[in-house]
């Protein structure tokens, strides 16, 4: 039996091994010290009332003859499908339920969709970068070519027309460097991706942070999108859904490569290998886009952003290099004092008690960089900035 | 861009809209005629009281801050994957729960597994067989070899040791034949697998059914299975979880090729593109394997038995060959007056009203057999069993 040999090339992430292994031993030495987690990606704020009352309702549907459930549709119920495209409509962004595929996260559907294409694709993905990207194109054995994202071009790198790539990552509001791509810019890769007959695989699961109406949250707001990209979405940042699991992937019609639609390949793919997201997780993500339901996400936005806003006052006022902190729970900050991204890890944990995520971790070009996240509590957020103002 | 073309090999299954659109003639034809559906694979009983209430205390603790989870293991829960080692531990069986993956369903993993094996692998599938092991091979452009399952050999093949293949799957009991191997025809499979150093792909989804303990209900309890095995088992049929989705796979440390262990592959594959089963539906795959979930499960089990007896006693009366019926919620009979499958089909719908599978869908050795299932309700069972018998 032959192995899939490319998985022999994959080098193993000790980041967050790594992480856990020296804030242990700072624990170990000072344990008197609170530590200030700010390096998660995790949400903390609790699921909505409206959400598990849903959850709540359909365990009880499930549970008498009469209204229980078994298989579902493998690409969602016809209810979740439209709430999603009802979540775009609002936005003025036309996407037909038809078009929506309810998935169990942007993270799985961003591995299977490689699925649809061939190992001879070359693939374009900027760095720094949201590991996953790289390394679910190494196991299918593709040739990576990377896009350099640096203080430079204010981690907004464009598609070189010289470089012929068929499959573009773009990730917006980013993972890890919480910037954000203007309009301009999104339309500069779809024609590239036009000219090239290249696919854009656009990650938009930070998408609901955009606050200014100038800035766009879905790759559709854009001229000819819908003739190249697939937009990944989820439930995860603004409803609390890392737990349960919910997401959505877009794939228009219009997505005709050699005659083939990519969205009845999709269809195969799903149908094939998947069995569709559990129903009560469907009810509790459409109810977490009704009326009450984006009342409580608002909610969430606001904790979050006012989290980041606090950091990025710290920051500005430290007069550090960062970007994201608007639009984004991230914010992706230039290490103080020259240091490179692990040495200031292990200074910020020693002098200040916080724990961030070295940018190395995230490819070569994070290597001066640090990452922190809004995701924290908002007196964990006050007591770090606070400590950070000292230092 | 380049697509897999592999899928461009796939067969369009029409079976499922055949059947719908036929049905629908019928009844368009018969208005007055009540139709008995004894064709479907989903189940039809309510989850049991404890698997609700769990899925509701879970929705309730990730409503409040000091009790909600994020992201869990990729993996799974230590206390799932400690419960279905226990499940395991009561038959005498000694799996590990570092050995067992929790999934969304046996469907999403015996696809998703494939990505651990070079597209040049060979594969021996049996036919007749459930269509996604072929599929899933196709789409990654594997060889296929086909295992003749016929009346013949009970529709219980094996292999034959001058076929050289890598990946060789097993269905027990099986679907759609409800054929169960015994110790020592599993015990061949093995051999020939540690001889020509192919992995065993064992899909127990139905290993509940079976009550005799004479017959094996994993893989495991066979001598240097955890040599060459995998298994993939289900919450879906016994515990009614076809829309709640869990299910779990078990990969023993012993599975080393070329040095390489597949366990670590495989962890490998989930953490890099998958996220883990939704919090609540592991609570509730958990109480289902409690004491009280247990009891609830035998009476899943007690009723679709009696289904299938009550069905199997039908075919036994009109002295027609079948398989299945018992260990099996699937009896698999031949067509009777020597019709094809979709002949019979026909046939018994228009003189019965009874709507089933014709085996074709199966298979080209499905061709003159039709399956029936026990999921449906004792009600239907018996006058579905009283009009064949009137024929």
């Amino acid at each position: 039996m032959k192995l899939n040999e490319h998985y022999f090339e994959l080098t193993e992430s000790y980041l967050f091994s790594d992480i856990a292994r020296r804030v242990e031993a700072f624990a170990a030495r000072h344990p008197e010290q609170k530590i200030i987690r700010m390096g998660i990606g995790d949400v903390t704020r609790p699921l909505p009332p409206v959400v598990t009352a849903a959850l709540e309702e359909a365990a009880r549907e499930m549970g008498k003859r009469e209204s229980f459930r078994g298989y579902g549709p493998e690409q969602g119920y016809p209810f979740l499908r439209q709430a999603v495209a009802d979540y775009y409509a609002d936005r003025g962004t036309v996407v037909s339920p038809e078009e929506i595929f309810i998935g169990d996260g942007a993270k799985s559907d961003l591995g299977n969709i490689l699925d649809l294409f061939s190992p001879d694709c070359t693939v374009l993905i900027p760095d720094p970068v949201y590991p996953v990207y790289v390394d679910t194109n190494i196991m299918a054995g593709r040739s990576i070519i990377y896009l350099e994202a640096t203080g430079q071009n204010g981690f907004l790198p464009l598609p070189d027309s010289r470089v012929k790539a068929d499959i573009l990552y773009i990730c917006s509001p980013n993972n890890p460097t919480g910037a954000v791509y203007d309009r301009r810019a999104l339309q500069t890769f779809i024609d590239y991706a036009r000219e090239n007959g290249a696919v854009i695989l656009y990650d938009a699961a930070y998408e609901a942070f955009i606050a200014d109406p100038e800035l766009p949250r879905s790759i559709y707001e854009l001229e000819g999108a819908r003739e190249c990209a697939i937009e990944f979405c989820s439930f995860s940042k603004t409803a609390g859904f890392t737990g349960l699991r919910c997401g959505y992937t877009v794939l228009p019609g219009e997505l005709i490569f050699d005659g083939h639609s990519l969205q009845k390949m999709w269809l195969r793919r799903q149908t094939t290998k998947f069995n569709g997201v559990s129903y009560p997780v469907q009810r509790a993500a459409a109810a977490a886009l009704s009326p009450e339901g984006r009342g409580a996400l608002e909610e969430n936005l606001s904790y979050y952003r006012e989290n980041a806003r606090i950091l990025a006052d710290m920051l500005k006022n430290r007069g550090v290099f960062y970007t994201g902190g608007r639009h984004s729970p991230y914010l992706w900050m230039r290490c103080e004092r020259g240091m490179g991204s692990w040495q200031y890890f292990d200074w910020l944990l020693e002098n200040a008690g916080i724990v961030g995520t070295p940018g190395a971790g995230f490819g070569k070009n994070g290597e001066n960089y640090f990452r922190l996240t809004a995701f924290g509590s908002r007196e964990d957020t006050i007591e770090a900035a606070g400590r950070m103002l000292l230092l």
